[in-house]
């Protein structure tokens, strides 16, 4: 059995495909590296990327990514509904087999590293790879965005980890990081953006303000807007779907959305989900609904139709 | 305004990609004629085409269809899990806008005149173009099927309306006709062939025997198997959505399905909706669920989730 790490990059482009593409060419096209998938958004104005590999291959499957970023996005102009900081947001790399956080930390230590030698840009660990606690998450290290980096980065509290402690505006800043695997779900609401944040805020886990009650442990989660399908969504993380399943957070929201006579329209995962995280849920259904399924497959099937799945991903088997 | 026919071949065909897509260049090149829909189906082994034009083009193009399918079908060697006569087994045309039924009616003879005078190929007239009633549906048309064609194609009752009275085993016979718009739905049911096809005579307006109910008027129905997707499908024309629309099917489906405790996992559409069908179908769930939904686009987003629907094709506004 091999190492497989995996290492899912935010680029700050969701609407040029033929960036999009460069991108995904670039990573796909990386000796030892496979790309898994691939979902843009148009609204968010980011396209995230999972790709799998060794400890070596992803190091250079990320660098590759970022040179094409590199030529073709400008942050000057970025806008978009997701908070970023730089035209590679945010890079983790995230332990999948046979493989330790630590040896992930050095994935992103090295990534860091030519980053800043190749591209002469600016980055700032986080998560298992950073050793200070006040720039631990992304959104501590992400406060108040790509715009509020030209003055930050210049502070001593805000020096890069690794490349130039000036703004670069063509770039902004990369967060390199370690974090365990986790569930991206995002749940349809015909709504607008502040109702889907307002249910967002009710089930995570804890947020900044005394009014959050945070029903979901294991959850994390806001509102947004998607223009292109005229539509919100609940976007959350799932850091633990053995503490919340996804199911649990499905039909939370569905809880909230009928107390306020808002439809849920479905929902998504972006990037992988692992197979028993969907058995998880298909047990769930069957057990409520009385139902008779028999094959695994069948109760794939299941969770997908019971969430309302538009676009399920390859699975990681755990 | 100009007139709208919309013409619905079925080929026998639903596997071999190479065929599928030869019919639909032959049909999509046809000036004229727009191709909406193609939905191929390996169990059935059968692809059902959907194209629109005036009804001179749509003549033509159910022709080049015809004449594809000449050269790559052989029925000689056909097996699929959908009742069958021939290689291009159906050819429905049905009035869209401004335009009569009498209008259709000449299509279809025009079809089948020209099917044989090209072809050589037997061709019976159904529907609103057939004059007896003993041959009037396609049910009685294709009583014992493909198989049953040899021996009954000889006698004085099945004379074919146009083309040779002999069997041609490459070709079987078509069937050419038309029939009032109607909407192809199917629901997905994780079950058994003999459990879908029991749901559907429990639902469907009447069938051969006494102990079917009968549940819903302007409903036909069978049940069948799709091997590639591990599941069964009720398969049901709705005749009349204003008489029995596409929600009230789904939900009979869903609440015979429960009682046998078989998950429902979604449904689809083959071919086109109207528009006002699917606003049927929100505005049944808006009341029966509390729900706030204002623009029509949203409607539709709603009636695709909350009947599953994981293909919806092209709408025929009417």
């Amino acid at each position: 059995m091999h190492q497989v790490v995996e290492c899912v990059p935010n680029f700050s482009e969701g609407r040029d495909q033929k960036v999009i593409d460069a991108i995904a060419t670039a990573i796909r096209d990386t000796v030892g590296c496979t790309l898994l998938d691939v979902d843009p958004g148009a609204s968010t104005n980011r396209t995230v990327y999972t790709f799998v590999g060794d400890p070596e291959a992803v190091v250079k499957g990320a660098l590759n990514g970022a040179k094409a970023a590199h030529r073709l996005i400008d942050m000057a102009v970025h806008k978009g509904e997701h908070p970023r900081l730089g035209a590679m947001d945010v890079c983790p790399f995230i332990p999948v087999r046979d493989i330790t956080v630590a040896e992930c930390v050095s994935c992103a230590k090295q990534l860091g590293h030519l980053l800043a030698s190749e591209l002469d840009v600016p980055v700032y660990l986080y998560g298992a790879a950073s050793s200070r606690d006040y720039r631990k998450t992304v959104a501590q290290i992400r406060a108040g965005e790509y715009e509020a980096l030209a003055t930050r980065i210049k502070t001593a509290e805000w020096e890069p980890d690794f490349g130039p402690s000036n703004f670069v505006p063509q770039w902004g800043a990369t967060m390199v990081g370690v974090r365990q695997f986790l569930i991206a779900y995002n749940v349809n609401l015909i709504a607008t953006k502040e109702q889907a944040h307002r249910i967002a805020l009710n089930i995570r886990e804890r947020g900044r303000g005394k009014s959050e009650p945070g029903r979901l442990p294991a959850v994390q989660g806001m509102g947004w807007w998607l223009e292109e399908a005229n539509m919100a969504q609940v976007s959350l993380n799932l850091t633990d779907h053995d503490v919340t399943p996804i199911h649990l957070a499905y039909e939370e929201v569905c809880k909230d959305a009928a107390a306020l006579s808002l439809p849920v329209v479905g929902s998504e995962i972006v990037g992988l989900v692992p197979l028993r995280a969907l058995l998880q849920v298909a047990e769930f259904y069957i057990k409520r609904d009385g139902l008779l399924v028999l094959e695994e497959g069948q109760k794939v099937r299941l969770a997908i139709s019971k969430l309302g799945l538009s676009s399920l991903k390859p699975f990681v088997p755990k």
